[in-house]
């Protein structure tokens, strides 16, 4: 199968990659860098199934020419603004990375008579709710820009498969921890450790609660949302075991990469920015009926991302 | 109070406009006048309290310098493309004219701390389901590029109340019927038996079926929302009762402006045009509730936009 994978040298697109390349899969791995890193494919590039193509696919003529040389069989859609926060003022960025991304790759699809997408959506969509949140969940009422130009993208991208002859498969994302990220939680502690192993500053007051997915099991639920999903459009949560609090992250990395005597200080609040959703809970029992098992506790999963991030570098 | 009213020289629009007018309200109309027209608001020219801007909203120095020299209080954001066939087969059409032009306005809104918004959004949110249609009805798998924009549109007014303290309201709208239409099932059957007397031809088997609304009544809801809404986004429903076959239109129409031997034919299949949402039902218990009664069967109010086009001219 020939396979484009876009953002797919970034954090969680080159994790993709490997397990694609390793189910004897053709890639070609497209990525404009903003926040992909060489790096983060360098152990692929002598692969003969594996391509890296630097390229933005807001670049209209250039993703043409790719289609038209590669003739796709299928598209992985990751390329976007994955950081919520660096978004939170301004209207235009992740409408454009993550909507308009979305949209150019969609008419580059129906041009070349490619059907089959799977695209990265996010819990974000639905705005900030207690209720457990099951794929059929409404209102939808996002409170940060992420959320809603993913909500945009979806909404395109279901006009692709009902009208246009498109077969899609869509997977909301929860928190995904891991090495290679190049943002979030856990590499925002280790970063303010590594300025100031003495104190760490927590945005908020630490009672943010979420589930959190290590990128391996992310990459599992992708795959099997993908080989299982019937019909033009499957939709899809995917989430680890509980939830886990930014009080317990913090402790965790501290007690990982920080001194005896680091002090958590928090700036309060009930949220890290504006926008920021301070706790959700995710039903993943659609994509668990097709064989997909998280294999961790959120926090066992928060422990396992610091001890991987630290062993690799950030 | 002062109001901005976008598309308020369109359909809509300008019956609108004549209602804020006479509830005492101070109007600034803009229209890029694609679809509106300078004769809806004609009679409205002389009144002191209406001002007319030919205005693209999407021109954001033109729309910054307006809310500078007018300092409004409230926003009524109708400019759209408002003909769902006419964008079906372009990825852009709808996503500029409907999405883009709501964020360009909330930009705007944003920039000069105007915080309440009116939203005109619809039914094709949905796409296609058997379901009665209330308002947290999900899931929410558009088949047009209209109905894909204004899901979009509404995301970013869900962060612009949620997050940037506005106060919006959103009414979803069924088939919005009557004098000044430039489109539509009523007008198409027009222009056709003017071309040719003799023959109908009607898109479809014509059992499409759908709640119409005559856009008085429409106006009312738009207004009952409006002052009754409470909290920082209020979502609507709002249709007339039952719903009418694309079929008895078809009949309608001949018997008011058809000879007595016109034929009517059918080209067959269950819709109009790729896009087209054959039947769909809306439950509006949510507006009554707080006071609004459409007041004609979907069918009567077929009956009497049909009577309003033929005396008004089309």
């Amino acid at each position: 199968m020939r396979i484009l994978v876009t953002g797919g040298a970034g954090f969680i697109g080159s994790h993709l990659c490997e397990r694609l390349l390793a189910r004897g899969g053709q890639v070609w791995c497209v990525d404009n860098l903003r926040l992909g890193r060489r790096r983060n494919i360098a152990h692929l590039a002598e692969l003969p199934a594996f391509r890296f193509i630097e390229l933005d696919v807001l670049d209209r003529p250039a993703l043409a020419a790719l289609f038209d040389e590669a003739a796709f069989d299928a598209v992985f859609h990751l390329a976007a603004n994955s950081d919520i926060a660096a978004g939170a003022g301004d209207f235009r960025l992740d409408l454009e990375l993550n909507q308009l991304t979305t949209v150019t790759v969609l008419e580059a699809m129906r041009a070349h008579g490619v059907k089959r997408l799977f695209f990265a959506s996010t819990s974000a969509i639905f705005g900030e709710t207690d209720a457990l949140l099951h794929e059929d969940y409404a209102p939808l009422e996002p409170i940060s820009f992420y959320g809603a130009s993913k909500l945009a993208a979806e909404a395109y991208v279901s006009v692709f498969a009902h009208t246009f002859g498109g077969r899609a498969v869509v997977l909301r994302f929860p928190n995904v921890i891991g090495e290679r990220a190049t943002h979030g939680v856990i590499y925002d502690f280790l970063r303010k450790l590594e300025a100031d192993p003495g104190k760490l500053e927590v945005l908020g007051d630490g009672n943010q609660s979420k589930p959190y997915l290590y990128v391996g099991d992310l990459v599992e639920a992708v795959l099997t949302a993908w080989d299982k999903a019937e019909g033009p459009l499957g939709v899809y949560h995917a989430a680890g075991i509980g939830t886990t609090s930014v009080r317990d992250i913090a402790e965790i990395v501290v007690a990982a990469a920080g001194r005896r005597d680091t002090r958590i200080v928090y700036t309060g609040g009930d949220r890290g920015w504006p926008g920021d959703v301070p706790r959700f809970r995710y039903d993943s029992s659609r994509l668990q009926a097709l064989g997909w098992q998280p294999q961790r506790h959120s926090t066992e999963a928060v422990r396992y991302a610091v001890e991987r991030i630290l062993a690799n570098g950030f």
